[in-house]
């Protein structure tokens, strides 16, 4: 259908073809993995360097105020927030994904005191599972995580419900959900809607208050190229905010934390979802990509988006026909967010010998071969030389060798 | 009693001067605020750049592996081990300082579920208390909060008491508790013992092992010289690793983070106080600091904080007599950790004009003036300077200066 020339002159029209300039790649490398470390903004080595040599070490402790490191958490939420569709002052960035779910779940569960279920996806993020696991079994309180097929979602919630889980793009599979449609069949019903946006923010569009979405939380270190393990975020919709509290009370959520009063009083807004002192330079650095992503025009993000996915498609159901290839992400990109995998009998070792020839994907269990298109820095011409590499490894069974096939720590 | 000269010849024979040259210290700053933000090790910028440019940026995704990145929380705990007295696998280095107390008190309450009362002492770090707060009101099964002053602690203790949970040296006054005396007495009336070493690692001997102490948080910013919030660390003595769960269940205390089984199994050892993807940046960098106190003699280190201590309180004491300075941290060096405070009715106002003299300490409520003595770059002479320089504030009433007077944010 198309040839290389064709992908290089799709790249020169590009709107955002500007914006790979604002990274720092290595050469001669194919990154598709951007779903779950996302690649360096330049602009990364400058901040660590001035939090370095200009505040920490120049002002010490001084920069606490001068260089704003206290506000950091919140001046990141609302400069994050535009990018998930929240207002100011309903996002704060701080912590892990999944202490920012513990703490969201804990306060969607007393807003929904008679209900005992939470609902989820059995495919869901494992780590977002083991929270429900983690706080329900300290409760003791019978409170029941059900996990059910997609397709089963709609019918599993009712009356006994008392949230509904979900990440919005599938880690596997790229499979996305219908924010708007889940939400509003949630409260219909009487339950909360939590979104898990790790897969989704910087890459498809989010409209958390459109959605009139209760809390989410989500991580800046894939598509928003935060760095890696950059603290993640949690948003909650301003209706809940002073309604309930969230456990993990430390001295940052506190309505007046340097006073040192001995009794807990949590802030009156969305800094109550912030608990003890943060990673200052992790948590600057990160600040790189949000600006970048700040700056991209997100329809433009998502129609190169779509547009790489469906060549991406295209070129591996052309070229690697019969190669045992199988996609495995939905067709329909109204139904799929940045990613896509193709399931293979011998996906891991077939991902191994395609990262060894400098064309880097990752592997999910079973037999997933995952690819994600962060429309920042991958160009068209990569995915026709990404799908060449990979049609010479399928073909010519490289998946066989023995240093591919063995598995490594983080995979 | 002594002169400047004096102090010279004290900071030539000391035999840590060495150690002032691995930091980088801003020229004609006196810093004696180390037990708040440690100063810069020099060696945090090479780290910083490494993770960057070579880490991130090159070798992208594959650092998790490559770099060691997923076996960082449990290397550099390793690393921090005899710090504080513990042995191998018995500390991760992850999360804040507030999150690891909420888990290691989680642990500690499901260990004694027949006692209802947690005893602090009433000075205690507000953030510690706050926790406790947060999770008892979580549970909702009727625990108590029982704060005390520090001569009431041991009568405190009784067959109702789950926990006592204390920090080791007091924030404001530097006082510090005999950890194995106290430990002893909790576990004779059959409590469990958490120690909060947020002001002791790194600047007196912790020795939680031969204490027998049962759980321990702590914080790498200070005088470990981790950075600007660099990530906290927990310790869980061996006989309770596999006794207790804590709730911050997440895929990194997973026992096979990487099978992503939708049902959580804790790791079998510390690893599972570990929960949500780290901040690489922030704790590569905090293995700096670390290096630097593994590299001392920790008797060298206690012996230079009690010189300066005790320098510090006779130079004051000699040479601002009279001018309203009360000493408020205890007299006997084993009762001291490594700071002093004054009070001082015009404390706050006299401390900013005295940090506008480049001499800096900080401030808390009510009154108190603190100064913390980092053995690894603080000398003598910068004690001598600093009290020249608080003289000449206190004798020419600057704190009566508007400029002085006004609050900030973070103080």
């Amino acid at each position: 259908m198309k040839s290389r020339d064709d992908c290089v002159r799709l790249d020169a029209a590009d709107p955002l073809a500007s914006f790979r300039t604002e990274f720092d790649l290595p050469d001669g490398v194919i990154y598709l993995d951007g779903n779950s470390l996302g690649a360096m903004p330049k602009r990364a080595v400058e901040i660590a360097s001035r939090v370095l040599e200009k505040e920490w070490s120049a002002q010490l402790i001084r920069s606490w105020n001068s260089a704003g490191w206290f506000q950091m958490p919140r001046a990141l939420g609302d400069k994050l927030a535009p990018l998930v569709g929240a207002g100011p002052g309903e996002v704060v960035v701080n912590d892990t994904t999944s202490a920012n779910l513990f703490k969201v779940l804990a306060a969607a569960l007393t807003l929904r005191p008679e209900r005992r279920v939470i609902v989820s996806e059995r495919d869901n993020f494992p780590t977002d599972l083991y929270v429900v696991q983690g706080l329900t079994r300290l409760l003791g309180r019978g409170h029941r995580l059900m996990l059910v097929d997609r397709d089963d979602l709609a019918s599993a919630i009712d009356q006994d419900t008392a949230v509904l889980l979900l990440t919005h793009v599938n880690y596997r599979s790229g499979a996305m959900h219908d924010m708007a449609e889940l939400t509003r069949l949630a409260h219909e019903r009487g339950a909360l809607a939590i979104w898990d946006l790790a897969h989704s923010a910087g890459a498809v569009p989010v409209a958390l208050n459109a959605a009139n979405a209760d809390f989410a939380v989500g991580c800046t270190y894939k598509y928003l190229n935060g760095g890696p393990g950059a603290p993640a975020y949690v948003y909650v919709a301003k209706r809940w905010q002073q309604a309930a509290e969230q456990p993990l009370a430390g001295w940052w959520g506190h309505a007046a934390p340097f006073d040192f009063s001995p009794d807990y009083v949590p802030a009156p807004d969305i800094a109550r979802y912030l608990c003890g002192t943060q990673p200052i330079l992790s948590l600057a650095v990160a600040e790189a990509g949000l600006d970048l992503a700040l700056k991209a025009d997100m329809r433009q993000i998502r129609a190169k988006s779509v547009a790489l996915c469906e060549l991406f498609i295209a070129l591996v159901e052309e070229q690697c026909a019969g190669l045992g290839l199988e996609l495995a992400s939905p067709r329909r990109s109204e139904e799929r967010g940045s990613q896509v995998s193709f399931s293979h009998p011998q996906g891991y070792a077939a991902m191994q010998a395609l990262i060894a020839s400098n064309v880097i994907g990752d592997y999910r269990d079973p037999g997933l071969m995952r690819f994600g298109f962060a429309p920042l820095y991958v160009r068209y011409v990569d995915l026709w030389d990404a799908v060449a590499a990979l049609k010479q490894i399928l073909a010519g069974r490289l998946w066989d060798r023995p240093e591919y096939r063995q598995r490594q720590a983080v995979t």
